[in-house]
């Protein structure tokens, strides 16, 4: 972009248009910029990067942020991005793709699951710089606002020219008081697992359901990780692409298929 | 896993338990270990790596395979994988993951959005082998015969002990007749992107409603990657992690925030 232009800011999430993390991101960046929302109906958390190619898609317009320009899509948040770029904005490239900020942790290996991650790194496909923010705290009602100053912060550093092509940052803000957040680290994603456990219930009628619950294990010592820089207060941003070509094993598997 | 031991094979895939696809891959690796099949009820492409965390899941037998132990899932793919390893197989660890045979093509950037890869990388997750095969035919009754000889040949060789950890092969292979198929080629993925095109509807009440479709741009001149394989009769092989790193740019972004 150039400096003399308007910022386009697109915003998406995964909660949904009506979650209280959209509602701040909009409020923190929307003197930045021309505003377009295009989110979800509806909570679509832990759609990964899907996309709904057997069911049709509807999208309305949304007059809940007054005289910001919103869509809410029954689509997935990477539908989201796709139609704002395709149909809604047509032409008009956005400068910036900003996604959340959602309501819980997508450090680590959540980036994998995370539908606010994958509108982030949906818009980094298109080349675009994006970014996703999410806060440790999974509660509805979770306050936002120790968030504002870093959210500005990240996204006016993001619009200067030197970001780097195809890369969607991964932001997490920890859990801790306005005051407490120590300043922002660059990190890598920390090496971890979810623990799953099935809860295994009957219904009405005897028959079995599962409802999915888990624990997350750090299982990554290092002091370069976002897990690490969360646990000391900092705002964690990792750079994230979307090759997911090991080049360490390549050498080592070309062996192995001989 | 030891030699004297019968491998246990997980099979999964994305297009649903009574897709083609998958009845191939089981056909052909039912003489190599014990199977286990979990996989969607109905079809799940472009899933990416989606988890299912705002419904409940059902799990029920299947009889489909005859004497193989099968079982059909509401969920998507990452769900069966999940399902599998912590209700169905318990405290029995898999000696590999296996999803697919995809009808049509998971190469490129494809593999962020294809639910094959996703029960894959699922696996290299939980540190299992793990691998994800596509044809490039999208075809409900596409001819998986060409692929017999080389799903044996990697699957065997990925039983040995040098897999390399947390990681999932992405095998693609070309749309060509068995004898045309030149080898296996290990390689990167192709820098590539979809362009969306939105077809508009209208419904029978006048209100708008959208299909996602598209063309696939390889951007990447690479003689290195899978598209470049594919586009000469090589099987292509991509070892996929999961760390969405981008390590090349960490001093950049570091700048940046500063």
């Amino acid at each position: 972009m150039t400096k003399q232009k308007t910022p386009l800011i697109l915003v998406s999430n995964d909660d949904g248009i009506l979650a209280k993390g959209i509602g701040s991101l909009i409020d923190f960046v929307k003197d930045l910029g021309e505003v377009v929302v295009v989110a979800p109906s509806f909570p679509q958390s832990g759609m990964g990067h899907a996309i709904t190619i057997h069911e049709h898609i509807r999208l309305d317009k949304s007059g809940f942020y007054g005289d910001i320009e919103a869509y809410e899509c029954s689509g997935t948040p990477v539908d989201c991005v796709k139609l704002a770029k395709h149909f809604i904005l047509k032409d008009r490239k956005p400068d910036i793709v900003l996604s959340g900020i959602n309501h819980g942790s997508n450090s680590s290996v959540s980036v994998i699951y995370s539908g606010t991650m994958s509108a982030a790194i949906e818009g980094a496909m298109e080349g675009i710089p994006s970014i996703g923010f999410s806060l440790c705290n999974y509660d509805h009602d979770a306050d936002f606002e120790p968030c504002r100053k870093f959210v500005r912060q990240i996204v006016l550093a993001s619009l200067k020219d030197n970001f780097p092509s195809h890369t969607a940052l991964n932001v997490n803000f920890p859990l801790v008081k306005e005051g407490e957040i120590k300043g922002i680290k660059v990190c890598r994603q920390a090496m971890a697992r979810w623990q799953e456990e099935f809860e295994n219930r009957k219904d009405p009628r005897g028959r079995d359901y599962f409802w999915l619950s888990g624990n997350f294990t750090n299982l990554d010592a290092g002091e370069d990780t976002d897990e690490a820089a969360l646990a000391k207060g900092f705002v964690s941003v990792v750079p994230c692409h979307f090759d997911l070509t090991s080049y360490s094993v390549l050498a080592r598997v070309n062996e192995m298929m001989r």
